[in-house]
């Protein structure tokens, strides 16, 4: 029952009923030439078509998902992405970081990225602060950045993010036109692999719960709270890119965060400048302290790693034909 | 692992993997008292996760996707729905409708409802023309509704809509009011359970094809036609409602419709009117004639069977432990 439409034979779309149309679909996508596109693509229709089958989807539901993926697409500007807010509430942002940048042991952990990184911070020297806010209790954090072998990496771009001492972020005003970004900078490590600045204490906040996901999350009867935490990203030529955040021990959310991304690796306990530092960093003595060092993983170790978690989870789940192509999993058609 | 958070016990969500996420999401997830809203997100996550896990997802393929859904959310308008489209290209429309409509043997079978359904329609008297483009050609329309056991069911809103001779719908129109709504009208069935009715004959028509969709469908190498039809969508109470469409027979996409909505039991050999049903209706002898008798299926009916496959599928499935609660498939948590 199959016609020839060009590149590949196409089905005889008709009479296509609960059981056969997933195959048809299928028939019909894979036209393209690009192995990879054909693979997700077959995973995902899928993976909809047992979801529909499995929950035996009703049309009302179904129309109900149309309309909550509208209002998620209508909520979203420049400054807020609510489809990032329900990948991250859904868990699946967290899935795909771990899946992406898998971290051997010695490293640093990843974690979501969640919706407001910016592409306004400014480059700012060592020793900065990245916080303008007066009602935020001053920190001072002393980090460095290294290999897993130890060593330091100099000019490395980190890039630091985090809310007002009222749990917002710069972007999350009215008034934020791009130009003043507070609460963000971007640094360079030095060649001792450290970098220090100055910033307030982070403060637990609401994920922005005015919008679909909102809704979805008080119908599932949960908070939107996020405990505190500092969001960095590290970019360096030759290592993996490292999204990652830290954590303060003891803050409330810390066992429940609304997206999922508290490792235990990411906690900090938070110090107290003492005399000399106080001196050095001008600073005051007593105030906190936050201390971290962070290590990267070179681009070579992480992809031998995602390779070979990836063809070990096909084997897993009992795909032996898979294939890895420039970095890509798809089926072995030889 | 697990502390008490009011309803339900909530896991420690901390240091979660690619291995125990779902899990945990679902544990969260699980504070609902909604029975079925609990079943649809398990699955929901289920799946999105096996998807992510299966693929390997990328985080930048995972972005790619993020825009993609933004882009289709913002390409949605009052007249214009991009998400039911992306449901009907990639068969989950006509899976749902399947699902919710199943059909004893002797009915009318359901298809896609598509994107240009509105509620603008007017009223209109039997006899009336549904179309008022001088450009189509003429086709008159003789049907019948009945119920299974073959008795006319009278008074049966009957809501139908197609395109001009040009294969637009009237809300496709920039300059579309909602006031002058042509190519839709809405008719009642009388005693013999008869309504007929002049249109233009259905011409094959591209799906809009410039947003998201339309570069998906390229993508993948599709094209993005829909074979000649006319849609219809009866209400009646005490009868399932159905959407469906009639299908001319030698379209050139008649086995390629891009939303699979295409069945042969709705394929129509159209007539030519003879010089007494000129004269009967109106019209000219030798134009196009359409006839069709719909089947309506009873509520009662159509319940019993939608929840019967349910649990075949359920037994087919290995989950032996669902149940059916006011028409909703949920877990026998007893």
């Amino acid at each position: 029952m199959a016609g020839t439409n060009g590149k590949v034979d196409v089905p005889i779309l008709k009479d296509l009923t609960i059981d056969n149309i997933t195959d048809n679909v299928h028939l019909i996508n894979s036209q393209s030439s690009d192995a990879r596109l054909k693979y997700v693509l077959e995973r995902l229709v899928s993976h909809m078509h047992d979801f529909a089958r499995e929950t035996r989807l009703s049309t009302t539901e179904w129309m109900a998902g149309i309309e909550f993926l509208t209002a998620v697409g209508k909520k979203c500007t420049d400054v807020r992405q609510e489809f990032i807010l329900l990948s991250d509430t859904l868990g699946l942002s967290l899935l795909v970081d771990s899946i992406d940048h898998p971290k051997p042991p010695a490293s640093t952990e990843g974690t979501v990225l969640g919706p407001y990184h910016t592409h306004d911070a400014h480059d700012l020297s060592t020793g900065s602060s990245i916080s303008a806010d007066p009602g935020g209790e001053p920190l001072l954090c002393l980090c460095t950045v290294k290999s897993t072998d130890g060593k330091p990496i100099q000019d490395v771009k980190v890039d630091i993010w985090e809310t007002d001492s009222k749990g917002s972020y710069d972007v999350q005003y009215e008034s934020y036109t791009g130009e003043k970004p507070d609460g963000r900078g971007i640094m360079r490590s030095d060649k001792e692999g450290a970098f220090w600045f100055k910033a307030i204490v982070p403060v637990p906040y609401r994920i922005p719960n005015d919008g679909p996901v909102g809704v979805m999350l008080e119908k599932l009867g949960r908070h939107p709270w996020r405990p505190s935490h500092m969001h960095f990203m590290f970019e360096k030529q030759g290592f993996d890119h490292l999204i990652t955040a830290l954590y303060l021990r003891g803050d409330p959310y810390e066992t429940s965060d609304a997206v999922f991304g508290v490792k235990e690796s990411l906690i900090v306990d938070l110090g107290t400048v003492n005399a000399e530092q106080a001196q050095k960093y001008d600073v005051k003595e007593g105030s906190k302290l936050l201390t971290y060092d962070f290590v990267l993983v070179t681009d070579e170790e992480t992809k031998k790693l995602r390779d070979e978690e990836a063809l070990k989870a096909m084997k897993k789940l009992g795909r032996e034909n898979m294939m890895i192509i420039n970095g890509q999993l798809v089926p072995d058609v030889d």
